[in-house]
């Protein structure tokens, strides 16, 4: 083991349960480096919906870090992710954020490739050049119900397997016939795992987020705010989440959760959970905000919440989805991208207004924005150290252990 | 000692009398944070005045490298230094410049603290959580004739100790009966070094400070521009100075100087000079630019420096004071903070004008920016070489010595 | 040999034949500098022309690095070029970009240099100081027919074995008997490798430079678009050079080329090539764009093109001459510099006008900034690798040679 790997074992062991990290695990250059090739390249992590890139040769552009990835319509039933580097001298191919191409041209010395990334000709080479040597590289792109999954590692994890337990969650409410009815990027200046801290609780909840709190109960803010067992037990709660699931079943629709039992790769959780009140979506009236997706007929109360990783999640009203993808940037910098998704058949302006769509979370993730940039200010004094967690920090301290614990296997691997 | 220091010990020992210094010391990122540690975190720093906090809850923040100090008022005669990084996941509390709280709330979850800094409240947490274990940390904090000093280190040397010697000069001005006419801070992309190297000689006052001059008389420059034996004797100055001093003692108000006579912590200097030519304050005209302060019953002819360390420089004639703060920032950036103090009983408008009692000091710290700022970009030259300095660069060259012989002891110990 | 440098050689010894580099030539920081020692600092870089600097006293400021220098017409006959850094404190000197001065006076303490650098007053020093010790560093500084050279180096070549064999190149056109018609600085986010790469072939003149391919043929392109042997030969521009080449020596014009033969700290080249169709000059319309210039009676429909070092080239038609200087800023930032010079004696408005002078290169030289720019953003991804070059990439491989042996020798002397 190298010797910078053994104080950063040192480091990770002398972490103590229920308080937050040291210092350099928000702010350390290498670690962030690490952190980026053990956790982001090497998660399947969805950066887009299928709705942005209807068209043949419709793509987009996704950054992390020094890679620019192009997502790109093959064909109707297929969807590319390709590194956006020309193999002959490493020019990006495609320039802006999004477009439509018939094939790849390279901007520089217009070697061409096709939309399965073959190239197709390049000028004046040598006798023995051979152009089919030199396809452009992909990267590992699964499309699941209209979502665009890619994974940067050269030994992705099988998707079956990553996608199975929640899998009929996100079926549910059928993405896959889903289209975005609005996108937006919120750079927040904080280390991603503040990002996550802040979403993995719901301790900050009620001082920081009254929109928030105006659409959901107090009793499931305090057990489900951050997901299922993130908090103390309500039994209030509890019983109405029994009563419900019953009613929802009747309904013949899917009920219930998933969390991980045991140390994976993966650190996925899904549930499913009623609104009170009678709310029926996540609006401010609590009214139905457009109409029905993916297997509803007919509204019936809930909610689903997904994780499929750190670094997604998707958050789901019977009426309309919402989207979270987290890039890291810097040490201190994250990108955190929201997508609404409504019914494919919805009409703007007549089945739903996007203001009420996005204001929730609209309004929470630009005071998230906020906190955790002051969080990270004062996490860069000397003077910071590890605070003692809360009952309602619970999640925040799963994922923090989920962390560590890989960080380890990979230094002493 | 590490390697590192080895190689800095003989670069110290390297270094000339009567020489600038070498480049390293003013451009170097490892020196610069050794010298945050070594100097400025271990100095007694008046950062403000209690004017600028007079009631209750008032609050200001002050800011060095990564740290966020708030300066608040606990009650009418206390005032508090704590770490702007809340307990429990280290977020800043106070977010604004400036402002007045009744207690202190987190805004992230809402913990609270009361102005002693003492943790009153915090949600959902563990039944064997001790608030008083997690009080805000306090930075050390002394009011001392209306001015805030501050010590940032552990192990802050007594203040007692620290003010004794120029105790009187400060007394006889009644700062503590003062209030801010004015604030104003020029950043100043120079080396720490070079923005004080700056303020310790008057061999530019001639070339370059057309204001200064118009005030002050040439054999003062020469003799006491950047304070006593820091250029070559004046006998014409000296007599004035004995002339003034005999007057001056009659009129019952205090004289001489003060100056470190061994190696100590402390870099301190006092003295009491006259203006020339019948001036009576440091103004264009000359003339008073407001009532009097402190224990002035009349105009005395004039004049106060006081250093009580590199980072400070208060400066007083008998109806105003200006008060300079040196905040390193980066390696090649300097914050200089001026504050001018009047009669607490002035008022604006009537008693001085703001643009008569700034007009010296204001034109001098931006004329001295701009040479400071072409000195940094020449001292990055790989042909800049330490030159020879004039005689009237004595003040700088005894800086100097201060400062390596203190981080040669910091590397040795 | 240092642990590092082994490691370099390495990797200098991995790089392919007919391959573009490895990624970290293109991006790493300590290549970089060594790159700048081993290459800018240690060439001949012509970097102004005479008539910038008319009349005693004009000078300009040339930056490289973090080093200033001054270059300044000392008399009639003689160009200087300083470091702007006074001897005393280090200030910089000149403080603006172009200007005139009588003599040189420090704007910090106003030490006085003369012309020709040599100290003349400095105040208040010591009776022992020897003012004969304390001139300006100067930079080796040579004018050969108009263009100012400068070499950074301690151990300076020998300027006349320099440019013998691309001298009567350069005569021929009388650029000492030229003004600049007009300057223009193209910032470039990409390493000076991919800029030079870009400027040593012509396989991407045909897909990104339409207005050079309506100046030029293309069998010009083909064999001598990056200059002769850089490219496929083409039989039919032989044919038309050898027609010129008889043509231009019976109006007795000099004809032919220079190429390095051997291995050596140069690397320049020189031809003369002839214009197709009847074009007199390199602009849109091939008609002449000024007034004739040096040696020419009558237009002769030739151009010579000229590298002097990686750093420079020369562009010249019979009325006009395009000057390029590369400047690397940071290892992943050039400055393109190029200037356009008439004979002295042309009007402006009536024997030229700068749009059609300015018109190919310019806009040749924004494509080529926008080209680099993403060039170098794909060569930042993690998959990038060197790719295989084309026919016409035979000046960019000679390049890619001559620096690598270079490197190889400066890290194993």
């Amino acid at each position: 083991m190298k010797k910078n790997n053994s104080y950063l074992l040192d480091l990770i062991k002398s972490q103590k349960d229920n308080f937050s990290l040291d210092q350099s695990f928000y702010t350390n250059k290498s670690i962030f480096e690490m952190d980026l090739k053990t956790f982001f390249f090497n998660q399947w992590v969805f950066v887009g919906h299928i709705s942005r890139i209807k068209n043949k040769g419709d793509y987009f552009l996704f950054s992390i870090g020094e890679e620019s990835i192009i997502i790109i319509r093959e064909n109707e039933d297929k969807i590319n992710a390709f590194y956006n580097v020309c193999r002959h001298r490493g020019s990006h191919i495609c320039l802006e954020e999004e477009g439509r191409v018939r094939k790849f041209v390279c901007p520089y010395h217009a070697w061409n490739y096709d939309l399965s990334g073959k190239l197709l000709k390049a000028r004046m080479m040598d006798d023995n050049f051979k152009p089919k040597n030199w396809s452009l590289k992909k990267c590992n792109c699964i499309v699941f119900e209209g979502l665009i999954f890619i994974n940067l590692s050269e030994n992705a994890s099988d998707f079956q397997n990553f996608i199975n337990p929640i899998e009929d969650f996100i079926k549910l409410h059928g993405l896959g016939k889903a289209k975005i009815a609005a996108r937006k990027i919120y750079p927040t200046k904080g280390n991603w795992k503040l990002t996550l801290d802040n979403f993995h609780e719901c301790y900050h909840c009620q001082p920081s987020h009254p929109e928030y709190c105006h659409v959901h109960s107090k009793d499931y803010i305090q057990a489900y705010g951050a997901g299922s067992n993130t908090g103390p037990e309500s039994k209030e709660f509890n019983k109405k989440l029994e009563t419900w699931n019953k009613k929802v079943k009747k309904m013949g629709y899917l009920t219930g959760e998933f969390s991980e039992k045991k140390f994976s790769k993966f650190f996925r959780s899904a549930e499913r959970t009623p609104f009170s009140n009678g709310k029926l979506s996540e609006t401010k009236s609590g009214k139905p905000a457009s109409i029905l997706m993916g297997d509803f007929n007919e509204f019936d109360g809930g909610y689903t919440t997904i994780g499929p990783s750190p670094f997604n999640s998707i958050i789901m009203t019977n009426d309309f989805a919402t989207l979270f993808t987290f890039i890291p940037k810097s040490p201190t910098e994250t990108e955190v991208e929201l997508m609404w998704l409504v019914n494919e058949r919805a009409v703007e302006g007549i089945d739903y207004d996007i203001n009420e769509i996005t204001w929730m979370w609209d309004e929470t993730t630009k005071a998230d924005k906020r906190i955790i940039e002051n969080n990270q200010k004062g996490v860069l004094s000397s003077k910071y150290e590890p605070g003692p967690l809360s009952k309602m920090e619970i999640g925040l301290d799963k994922l923090k252990k989920w962390y560590l614990k890989h960080l380890e296997l990979k230094i002493t691997k």
